[in-house]
């Protein structure tokens, strides 16, 4: 075992560092108080210096233009961009975009390669994943019910969704959509890439969250498909093959979201540390003299250290061994990590007092954004059944434990 | 001891959770969306509908038109009231011009009684208070900066503050002001009624709160001060006596705000009961017969309920031997209900899954706006301290336990 | 509503407070440290003094030669005898043997009356209740698996009990036993009264808890029952009536077990308190004067003062209603108060240090020994589903909530 | 950064866990009954096996006979030897032998070495290290009361101290005493080794910790010395060096208890899987289908694997730059991983039910033996307030972050 961060890793970190104090954090309180959607001109400069420091797809292989980096690096990496809610934006990583990078890499025929994980690579579109349904519980496939019935040579889409990330303003979704209702559980599915200009998509609404529709990539649209028609070939990867794909783009992206909820920590922990030692309380007294604030400040830090340790012990897992070897790890970190968040993010605002229910920090953003942490990729009570299973698999009589 | 409610309360209960049911909950959606600011009608005619329910200005004397109830039965009726956000400003008892009126019935001159008490009783003003200032610890009265100089018969303010909900379209602020700097910590301010068009009384911004900047009443603006001069008269109460109102102004505030958040808890788990006993995980299984579920449900269920009976004692305890006696019980239950008010809204959000997050369900909207349960009125910490140090005081050697 | 506690209550716990101060504490120790089995002499001396006080049987019927009391006013009792171990031993409220008198009470032929119930009212013999069995879950009435057997004018009982407390030094057991096995679950089985000293009745050990087997009273037994016969007049109640008679006498059990946790509660928060207040850590500066130890106090006094208030309504719902109409506040107070007395049990520990690990206060008694509280009359889990089970069904589509 | 186990350990642990399995366990119950001091014979015959196994003396160098391990290695080690409390004991690695033995290693003459540091290795003698006071704040080594006065050749001793693990036939103490009452806080004390038949040594009890005084090494003595009487040349270490020493002896003390805790969480967490997976409830349905139960495994399995990382970089730390590096993160594990044992415990036992209250499981031996834990070597509080100290030096202004 050997804790060290090999030398070349250090020094993309520290390049990051350099690039997150250097571009992002000075443009940050702007970009949050106009809005990502408002802020086209910015994130395009932040891009730029993102290329120009050898930023730009981290996620990717060397080959699609990215750094090529193990899960291990891209963690370290991917913590240090969580800092801030533009960090991962300006590198060309951020959700659901690079998942979409991901499942295109791997099955995009070559007419769908040019098409659409060119421009995406290259940042001159954007594209959202339509999984989520309103009506029915995620967490159960079965339940799916926007179908796509083959019609000729076409797809006919026909349901809805919602919590469809940056629907606003993106070229294309992958839609997940039932293609054979009578098959098995997990063979029921596939998906297809869909134009958003195609006649009979529909953007519904920007769906509010915590009184905040926002726009574009800052967005979570519900969408409706009525008799929405695409040629066959828009399938992406095996035909009924959607779960299998789903479940290949929410494994890494529940790592990834891992990754970066640790770097808001951090900067929660970073916050809540200057304050507690600046804010005075008396002449002579700051807050950080007293002992609640005290105890919150090492719990969590060694909570959040912990849970940085457990991540990337599952991406070092990954890189080893691949996903299976780390199915149980992943469902650990998916709710031990977001409870980490939460627990840190309300002590930080705590720590804030009113300033941290303001928007005058980043604090109030993460609060609310972030929320949904216990909740999307699967809550993590979903994840605690799951880890729990296979737990209690182990234990059964007539088992070696 | 008798934990019956009497008739005549009980009847006063049933009328306001039918004015609730029937003017209240299908005007909620609409004003939420809107924002009250915008809504002047909806609230207009909910108020002329409370009027004629009886239910107006249920905190206030019978001589200045009101119910004339124990602070016990305000207790009760104001937690079914705070079953939405619209029930205290239906009926005229909402922050900050419920305690606004309170100090202005004991401490208005006629002249003021009649400028500014009356409109406010026929809900004809809107009011605010302005205490809290940006740079300063609120728990600390020595840290007062914002200041009312003597300048012939004149008071000059200088200063700032913050968190003055409601600022944003009052006809005044009743201002706290530091009127004698040299004096001990609790004789150094007093109050003083500014109309808000009073030159140098300048609204910087409303101050943006989870992202949400709000409007006038829904709203708590920055406010700066700059020679801003009102006439001697317009000091309220003793002069020097600044605290001592503020104080009074502030128990049984914080009576009220547990009151009110009691309304929204009883609100979250109506909601996560009713959510929970419907929503289908697959066919004839619903979330409810979730273990993890129930136990959320009987836990909050059994919090809710003693956190209640806590608030009612205090009340019932101030209404027979008044607030000094009620001192402990105040900040116990100031922290108590805040803590469980936030547990029971994050647990509801939970089991609303992604449905919780988004502005469908009222729960977002308590979500954010009362994450400052923990934090105003003092935050629950000093609050703590506060308890302990007299139930200390009352275990030093020498003393009785 | 009204919370004050009226003269004549109010008087009895005074003297209460008196007889527990002047001959309770003082032995407290001894008895301890000696051995409850082991401290005949000072046991007699103190219920003698609880004669003479007024204070015997308070859970009786005046008929019974008891107080009397509605179950309100007991619980108020029982709170400040349960400031010590001894203090429902003294008084001859102590469990098993309380609940056995109650169903006695109402069960008992006058035969039985004569035999089993007199002497136990006068203290003069002790009792025991065999209910739980160590292989079948005891929240299962289906699992029960003691059978008694009718045989001619004979019951024979085979089977296996255990945690039947104070079985060791018991002249009787009143045991559950399956007496129609093909009948549904709750009409199985049958209560039957065994004197200890009957052939096929062994005590095979009193079971080790926390390293302590104890003796006498103070022991959970393991009994085998090995064709153990008894005349059929050893029936207690209606023949298959034993669920019913289960539950009248756990139900008050549950009750009685919260009133004594409270009372332990308060001995543990005023030496929390007292500790803090006393305890130097430098000169000049008390454990007291820490904040974490600060917001322990005040979370522990909101704590209990709420969950006592939950305890007497619901006491107080039972003298009104009935048992009936608190089956879910029953449940609540089962696991609401067993975790406000872990928690405040815990903090009292730390707070003393390594003296609280020691016999040298009564807090490590109350740790291991109400470390069952979460468990025995149902575990805590069970009731919480229990509960919440109600409260969903009272939001099912087509109820009124 | 690599999270895999060299061959070389890995053989290793299999050889402990083989040892454990073979050695241990089978014994431990009967050693836990009979208890460890009338246990000599099996406890000899375990140590035979360790030696056998290449075992004996994991922590020492291998020129005083050990198997030079990194603390890293060390740390794994100690895992799986906790899992029974005989582990440790077993391999002559248990406190406070272990300390003592670094200690003595470190800083014995020649002649201490010959007479106390070889026969503890060979497992001939026992020892026993008395530092803390029953009357002072450990915390704070300014409240050191015992003395050792320097009189011609000799110190005499005169004081009290208490929790002194293992004095029960102890051959010596290392007693920490202030020789130098004038000095600043850090330099008033001296480490000096007395042997127990030492006239004016006394052993005045075992003290009982929750209801077991113990004896032998099981045991925690209450000590006095009066007019206790040692050779000058007893000193070990530097004279006025006992806090240097105390220190050097806590340190690595603090890495070892987690370690060893992190092996008690295993087990523990291994009987909750195994006790779920088999309990039934009813046919067909186990108390591991239950979802608190389950949510309970997992977050126990997650909370477990991430404090084990912490703990493990922190000894790797160590490894690499030596102790002052790692000072912070001695703090953090040293309150965090108490803090896991002592959740773990108890949800153990809660799903043990009635069963894990009692001796016929190791879980209640561990509650109460490991509810210190949180107690000694430093209250968590006082080791999170030192963590937060040093985190709020790092954000004071003017300081790098």
């Amino acid at each position: 075992m050997d804790f060290a961060i090999p030398p070349a890793t250090a020094a993309l970190l520290d390049r990051a560092r350099a690039f997150m104090r250097t571009h992002v954090f000075p443009v940050e309180p702007t970009v949050l108080a106009r809005g990502v959607a408002a802020s086209d001109d910015i994130v395009a400069s932040l891009r730029a210096a993102a290329r120009a420091e050898g930023l730009w797809l981290p996620q990717m292989a060397r080959e699609e233009g990215g750094l090529g980096l193990s899960l291990l690096d891209h963690g370290l990496l991917s913590e240090v961009l969580g800092h801030s809610p533009l960090g991962h934006l300006a590198c060309n990583c951020q959700a659901p975009d690079a998942g979409n990078m991901e499942i295109l890499h791997k099955y995009a025929t070559p007419a769908q390669r040019e098409r659409w994980l060119e421009p995406l690579l290259r940042g001159e579109i954007r594209s959202c994943f339509a999984m989520t349904e309103p009506d029915t519980a995620g967490s159960n496939p079965t339940q799916l019910r926007c179908a796509a019935r083959l019609d000729g040579d076409d797809y006919v889409l026909d349901g809805r969704k919602w919590f469809t990330t940056g629907a606003d303003g993106a070229a294309f979704a992958v839609v997940m959509a039932v293609t054979d209702p009578a098959a098995e559980a997990h063979r029921r599915a596939s998906m297809l890439i869909v134009p958003t200009d195609t006649p009979g998509f529909r953007r519904v609404r920007n769906v509010p969250i915590f009184g905040h529709a926002g726009a574009g990539w800052d967005s979570h649209a519900e969408l409706e498909f009525t008799a929405c028609r695409v040629p066959k070939h828009s399938l992406l990867g095996p035909v009924h093959g959607g779960f299998v794909i789903a479940q290949e783009r929410l494994g890494p992206g529940r790592i990834h979201h891992c990754m970066r909820w640790l770097g808001i920590c951090e900067r929660a922990l970073g916050m809540m540390a200057a304050r507690a030692a600046t804010r005075e309380l008396a002449p002579g007294e700051r807050l950080g003299d007293k002992q609640i604030v005290q105890a919150w400040l090492a719990e969590c830090r060694a909570r959040i250290d912990a849970a940085r340790l457990l991540v990337l012990r599952t991406a070092w897992l990954i890189d080893q061994h691949g996903f299976a070897a780390a199915r149980d790890d992943i469902s650990l970190i998916k709710f031990h990590v977001a409870e980490v968040l939460s627990e840190v993010l309300d002590r930080a605002i705590q720590v804030h007092g009113a300033l941290g229910l303001t928007d005058d920090t980043v604090l109030a953003f993460f609060y609310t954004r972030e929320r949904g942490a216990r909740i999307y990729d699967g809550p993590d009570e979903v994840h605690k059944v799951a880890a729990a299973r296979r737990i209690l698999a182990r234990h059964r009589p007539g088992r070696e434990g």
